[in-house]
């Protein structure tokens, strides 16, 4: 695989299942990406480091999933200057009401953009849309993309009305 | 003002004020913006064809603020490939909960990268950040923002000690 | 089955199951209906389409099913003159918490009907009103379905009572 | 005044100022209407025979504004086969989301159209749209109201695109 | 059974299994009562007149569960000068927050006694309480049932302990 | 005064000018009662004494006002055989939905019986409901109490209707 | 096991899955507790009897896990000078978002340190960290659970990588 | 004043007025403190420093004080085996109820010790609780502290009391 554009970061292994949309997504776009398994608290040296260097490494974006009382988006976007992407994770006894207000709520100054609960897919479409910016061929392809989300609820429109008749 | 890359849309000129901060936070990293408004309910055919026709403009990001059931974001990112950046607006008897969770909540398919209720300073922020993935001189802004935002810290610390001597 | 005077309009093929009421329950009345997939954000031209023609093509209610940032309802208010009812879908992480506040908090100027969160059946039933309003024949079998409502009721009371004794 | 066909009922004389909206926009659109106090606790013989007498004295349409535990909407929709659009009061310590969900979670079986939490407004416009289903006068009026929220969010972009020249 | 001085309402028969540790706790503690299904919206008329001949009936305390925009309880308040206590029924997308919030939320005036969601038990037991501060054996009753509530725990404290030994 | 029979109790006095409504409705009623300051946690022993020697003092109800995690309710419950009326004080950042939940949501076998968030007016009506189920006196008060609340949103549906020709 | 310095105070027998946890965390760091089951409501006595006289019996720490309208919490800190550290129980309708409230919302003056909904293991950790303040064989240990909270993350980063390959 | 053994920390001065009860509580306790202002997202690297060197440094405890998305208590907690005690300060469109999730919400093996929602003097009374388990003559004030409560509930009871004659 190419040097990675993109790093998505999780808190906990668990959150895997969930998180590998944000994967094929981006394989399937083909943006070069890289995962990673770090906690803002079990190892915040880690996640500081990795988000201090990443422009250097090369990386364009940061996703970043995490549940509960969510600070790895937070504490990414505090050591780097690229943007940060944050996936509130379901679950818990909120089922990710907590994540989404820990993950959306940044403090003026140090945004996180956020996604909606455990909408890994969507992480990596935004992810795309950035890179997009520079970007034609991605450009295009997101097209293709929105493109093919059209025809399946057209599809599914015609095949619902199929099986009325 | 140079060719805008940002377009920031609100639903009302009544939400200037707040968003307002956008502005001048773009004004501040000197990336050029024009300011539009209008209504996924009220004119939704210039909201349509604003974001259509974004990308071929020269637009790179789309700041979309909105109060209530806040469908802007949704509405502008389903007609264009841009990054669309969703500000929840305070206010109204739910003071922006209700638009919190119609901007953040998107299905899966077309992301609206949320930022925190009101927080017109970071929706601006994250299109700098966005557009800093191409643009070295801007990342090297935010570095100066992020300077500036811990040297402020540090200056509160000290003048708040200093105050309990 | 006659020009139908109701379009029922769901986000996605995955809401028919709970959607399905809704015309389970227009058929009852004898109301002709018809189902349509559209959405707001992945067939936008459609949707708005869609509602553009319903008036002219003789439609006289739209129901409008959507879960989470649900959108659609509000997107088909925006462009018709037709009184648009709203069904927020419960599912998601939030429940239909997120699609009930999307739906009903529209802003001043553009209402959506908005019923209980996966009410089909009461969609359905405000529709047959709504038509009633100038249908005496519907006003009288809304009467039927009324009566029908409190004898089911009265004999479950009767048959609990005669369960305990 | 003509025969009212829209009744405008709410719980307390001390809903009137926002309810009031609700009458402006009727007289708007030249849709004779009525104004009541009455209350599903304290005055629920009354309220009930309103409710049941209202389709026989003419009336096509009742909308009921009513906060906190907001019943008075259920309860006038339970005794009429008339469309009630239920408006939740804002106020009191929750502001309205106990009066929004009180109004709109109602039992399979009987619907109450509910709008946003105090936008009387809406529920004036909706009643028009649901008169206007048999009334090609009232729809073009309500096209002409469209146009008219459309001219003035245009106005707004212009005089703002002005401001900041 | 002697004559009932209890009444336990609820909306739909559906709500018995929850409703039934209401009757078994009034049947443990020696109290009459009786079960009735009647609902808000679908029988109203029954459910006032079951109201307004209650006390003349000889009930002293109407037990009323509903679940969704709950407005039993309310709407028997309306109609009686018995204490009405209101279970608000979990179940529904939202599990009961409506219900609680359409129960407890009562405008001044008419008061519903709320228990917590789904606490059948307790509404009985505030019923006996009521009843207990006019009838000395009811009231040691009641001291015999925390008397038996507190060795309960004290028995689960002792055998817990000592499966930890 | 005469040997109150409703204790009223709440947690601060600060709490004085909401709860005072549930003295003045008392007092309208002819109810004797008395009024105390005490807390479930800076006097939690006065509370347990006051609730264990209630009914033995010949008080026949308690009224309890507490805000925040308001215990105060369910610590007078837990020490009494008498029904406990809790009124969730509002104020605090929550503005007494903690207050709510935390006096509602009582476990099954020590039951409070709650009322709206501030509603000190309807613990007050509920106490008097709960004396009337022995009291004829006190029945027929409130029937008046009824009749009044009735008349008086007659009137003022005669005076709004009066104003507006 | 020596004398005790951790009490584990549970609402309710069925609490134990979940609190044993903390028991289980103790045991790890060689902290000795002792477990018992009271409840607030149903053993008043006991639970102030039990805080009363925790500090005399050489406890250090409570934790009281309860759930609903959860008031072991406070009811033990009133009794004690000892820090009391408050587990909210999940379950119930609300999954505990009451618990939670009821918990951390104390009054002004009698703090109940609390940890997330149903969170055994964090309450055990935070216990451990307040005897580390006078026990640096404890803050050692702690040391080293970060160290292999940190050592797992890293492999489960490995892990998943290795995976990926 | 002494070396500090608790350290207040505040992620913005603004927090200060709030904050500021915490300091006086501690002083009122003797207890030496210092006061800081660091922010997780906006001086990450200081707030880092500030939690690993704080044991060495000789402080027992740390308070920090942070709103919105607040990491503040997480950051700190995640370097140092000292116990946080988190204060989820008010404010913002939400008024706390983010700042409160994203406090207590902490994942397993990372605990926060929370407070209620700006109760900043509760945060330095458990404080105080924390250092009295190693600390009689703390303790002892602690039994003041609490003796000081009680007899100003008792004043207040005696004083609304005398006012009501």
């Amino acid at each position: 695989m190419a040097m990675p554009c993109v790093g998505i970061v999780m808190g906990s292994d668990s959150d895997w299942p969930l998180v590998q949309k944000a994967a094929d997504t981006l394989k399937a776009f083909g943006v070069a990406y890289e995962v990673r398994v770090m906690s803002a608290h079990r190892t915040p040296d880690v996640a500081c480091e990795y988000a201090a260097a990443a422009a250097r490494r090369g990386l364009k974006v940061i996703i970043a999933a995490a549940g509960l009382a969510a600070h790895l988006g937070g504490v990414l976007a505090a050591h780097t200057v690229l943007p940060v992407i944050g996936i509130p994770m379901p679950g818990g006894p909120l089922n990710g009401q907590d994540a989404l207000l820990a993950t959306v709520q940044m403090p003026s100054g140090i945004p996180v953009a956020t996604v909606g609960i455990g909408n890994a897919t969507n992480a990596a479409l935004l992810a795309v849309q950035i890179l997009g910016t520079a970007d034609e061929v991605l450009r295009a392809k997101f097209l293709d993309h929105k493109a093919a989300l059209r025809q399946k609820v057209i599809e599914a429109d015609a095949k619902l009305n199929a099986s009325l008749e």
